[in-house]
């Protein structure tokens, strides 16, 4: 390897304010992000323009993405985007038997460079990923189905926020054991026991990052960088249909890493040809242990159960509740939730599917609203939202793969539909599936009904289920986040009795709860730094974004004592 | 419940001092203890004397030991000291259909309490336990066949700091996020977004804690104690041959909790009945979401493979080697070493098992030694250490069961025998079974007699391998720990060279080393708020006594947002 670019004292000059900002902000939680959401705060200072993002974006289309890495065995890819357009992307093929030692080999020193390297090091990936947000945007944009404007913030600057969260607190939690401690205990006449002791974090060896087609970075970023600075290489396998992002990603790393001085080699890509689903085998691979997965259940379960040799950690489905009340802010709050249901159409892990109306109505500010008219209302909101099809575009944008368009179909036969569906034309895209949320009505207390709402709809559908009274929601919110898990539960009411009793639900069953939104913050929106995504003790999910348990089990503390 | 009579303020002025050393101390790791090693240390201000303790330990034995626990369907037990007397103790064996309910029902108030409080009680029910520690010693004396010094150091002081420390891991951790936050995110133009946020510990529900016969107290605390404080139940499980001194424990515990206005039954006692097996059915109940678990490979890895429910924490087997390449102080290197294999006739688990010695002998400061002199003067150092019938029983205590006598008893045959083992009468328990240590040498490279030395021998049974080299000893030592998993690494070297290379054998395979230990201090023993317990990265355990990853995911923090 070439004499490093980087040094530490570079590394240090350039981030350790930030991550010192950062350690401050987990430890505050208050407001704080050094990666700016405006499209029109990049082009400067060695970021790219929004022109120039978009050029970069176009050159890297239909073109071989060469990483150099070992063990290269062919060459595969076939994303498509949401939009229409295919990418014609290729990617290295690679032979795990030649790769998985290839990465091993630099993990001594990767340990011996200690915890703040480490960290540095990282940050140097993201501000090099910061500075091309405008290109992500694009390249999450054609594998996610967000609109521009969505996968620039979600999948730009606040997944960058995400990933320096996790390297925050992995740093933090490595330096919580000094490097060396004295330790001298009396023994009374005789003179003291004298020991001098070393603690070093040492990683677990590699860890395995299984990436989603939805939030190919937000979710994949914390995974990768709580590893990357525990101390352990990261293999990426990336979702077939979402693998531009990563792959940037990863050659980022990589050349950041060899400037530093270390081998390239600790964080490589692996994508698998068509039908091939290499995530089973390198699951169980001995060198793999530790796995960050975001998918479905069935493969977060299987992972749980079969990774044993691993550390797994996973989110999966759920089936996040809405519980209605009361309001102050009828118009608000009906807003707000039409515009929880739009947001990308629904696909996020934390939109809302079940909203739970009392079937005898509410009261609000703008007077008792039955079930019927709670509904009627929403469906008007959302149709308000999205009347507009521009607005509606840069909303909604398309729907991620054609299983997501195939549920919704199904989705109106479920029940009554409140909100039909609506199709949207994209005059940049007209391959683009674009629809508007469905919203169908359930009578909560039908076992036909029951089956429904009790399973994730993962896409544009909500449900409005009539319940019997609040106090009835509250029990099927129990029952929901208990047997299905949550991402998400949000709740209306103006009662301090109503407020009390959805708090001890979600204390008593372990879910993150947002009161009475109505503004400019959505249920289906958690900030770094500051919200938790998920809770790691329901169904949902058995890790959180990010929290001390995300990151403590990724490396363990060796002792070596010697006489003093 | 009756008013509490331990207030907060009550608790914070006795045991918040103590608290902020315990922090102190987790963060520096030099030497600390309130808890005094030493019997005289004990007779005042509250605490129970030596005639004292043995007396309350006397009124125990031959009587029903009641704990006014709900479910209560009988009575169970009966262990018998390796000692040789019985202890006549019955305790209550339970309904679990109707004890599991009852614990959960105080879990809202315990979690209200909050992390400052829980670990303030704990700290109480610490006090009381060491203001015991005499009576403590017999009981976990006539429960283990520890000899009655370590009984009261090891199962009293040093358990009560393994406690605390898990104490201020737990409390650590449940504060670094704040319980509440101010959020404003600037908006430009428009006014900021903010909101108001909190942030609560809660338990994931009731932890169970599988006891061992070995070290009952010292093995036990930490689970337990992290589990309360973290707000949880906690289910206590002992072997059926150790239940004393945790059923004391659980008293002591309830009455803590009762007089600081808590319900007792969030610690609880479950006996079995001879041959009832309960652990496996309570490790797969849904209300576990902890298990904490010392004891063998077969029933750890059923544990973590079924209790799928749970978060479970194992100490399991390991093959504890000792690479031995070079010294400057032979005779401290063999006094040093004798020690280790004799304290408690070898039933740590934390006992050097495999001694690995170069064949062609090794450089010591008195001349070079072939292999054959280092195993002859290793047993002539074992001989003179136990010459000696007095201090011999006070090393070694009794064989913990039949099990352990008829495995020592088989490994004669597994070897040439360099020192064999030698029954010594106690004369004040003419009953008791207790052996000096056996050593047996082994060549290394047999195929033979790998499959003895790879295996672990648990009990006063060592083996001295010869190997081709110190290099071979370090690949023998790599693959041990890889494949079977180890509690402790020693080494003797005077080779900076070797030193380093096992170092870094023990960094890439995550064990614990100790080097040239030749005085007071011995590989076997760890000490609380300095030593780690084990690494978690190798299959000797899957976790640490103790780090922060031994306690963070044993609470989640649900987080409730609203606008400010």
């Amino acid at each position: 390897m070439a004499a490093a670019q980087l040094t530490p004292a570079h590394l240090s000059e350039r981030h350790r304010p930030t991550l010192d900002q950062a350690l401050e902000a987990i430890r505050t939680r208050a407001y704080w992000s050094p990666h700016p959401e405006h499209p029109k705060a990049y082009g400067e200072n060695g970021s790219l323009s929004a022109a120039d993002g978009l050029a970069a974006h176009k050159a890297t289309l239909g073109s071989r993405f060469d990483l150099d890495q070992p063990g290269t065995d062919g060459w595969t890819g076939g994303e498509v985007s949401p939009y229409g357009p295919e990418l014609g992307v290729e990617y290295p093929h690679v032979d795990v038997d030649v790769l998985l030692p290839a990465m091993r080999a630099g993990l001594g020193a990767w340990r011996d460079a200690g915890p703040e390297t480490r960290a540095l090091v990282c940050l140097e990936v993201l501000a090099r990923v910061s500075a091309r947000t405008h290109e992500f945007a694009h390249a999450v944009m054609h594998t996610s189905g967000q609109a521009f404007m969505m996968a620039f913030q979600a999948g730009g600057s606040h997944a960058q926020d995400r990933g320096l969260e996790a390297v925050a607190y992995a740093y933090a939690e490595q330096v919580r054991t000094p490097q060396e401690a004295e330790w001298s205990k009396p023994q009374g006449k005789r003179g003291p026991l004298d020991l001098r002791k070393t603690f070093t974090p040492v990683g677990r060896g590699i860890a395995l990052l299984v990436g989603c087609n939805t939030f190919p970075t937000w979710n994949g970023y914390p995974g990768l960088f709580a590893s990357l600075a525990t101390g352990n290489a990261v293999l990426v396998k990336p979702h077939p249909r979402a693998v531009l992002p990563l792959a940037l990603t990863v050659r980022i790393a990589r050349e950041v890493l060899a400037e530093a001085g270390f081998d390239p080699n600790l964080v490589a890509l692996a994508v698998e040809r068509p039908g091939e689903g290499i995530a089973k085998a390198l699951a169980v691979r001995p060198e793999i242990r530790i796995i960050d997965y975001t998918g479905s259940t069935e493969f977060g379960d299987w992972l749980e159960t079969n990774a044993r040799q691993a550390q797994v950690y996973t989110e999966k489905a759920g089936v996040n509740t809405i519980v209605v009340d009361s309001t102050d802010d009828y118009k608000g709050m009906l807003a707000n939730l039409a515009f929880s249901l739009s947001l990308y159409s629904g696909q996020m892990c934390t939109t809302p599917q079940n909203l739970l109306v009392p079937r005898d109505g509410i009261t609000t500010d703008a007077g008792p609203k039955t079930y019927d008219e709670v509904v009627t209302d929403l469906a008007a909101a959302v149709d308000a939202l999205l009347g507009d099809d521009a607005r509606a575009n840069g909303l909604l944008g398309a729907l991620v793969n054609p299983d997501v368009k195939a549920r919704l179909e199904a989705a109106a036969d479920l029940g009554e539909v409140a909100l039909p569906s609506r199709e949207v034309t994209n005059p940049d895209f007209p391959d683009a599936v674009v629809r508007t949320p469905l919203v169908v009505k359930l009578d909560g207390s039908k076992p036909d009904a029951e089956a429904v709402y009790m399973s994730e709809c993962f896409g544009p559908v909500s449900f409005a289920v009539a319940v019997d009274s609040t106090a009835d929601a509250l029990e099927l919110l129990r029952r929901t986040i208990r047997e299905k898990g949550v991402m998400s539960v949000g709740a209306y009411t103006t009662s301090p009795e109503v407020e009390r009793a959805v708090e001890e639900v979600c204390l008593e069953e372990s879910a993150q709860l947002s009161l009475n939104l109505t503004g400019g913050v959505y249920v289906n929106q958690t900030a770094a730094f500051s919200d938790f995504h998920g809770s790691g003790g329901n169904p949902a999910a058995n890790a959180v974004l990010c929290d001390s348990a995300f990151v403590a089990n990724r490396f363990r503390v060796v002792e070596v004592r010697r006489p003093a």
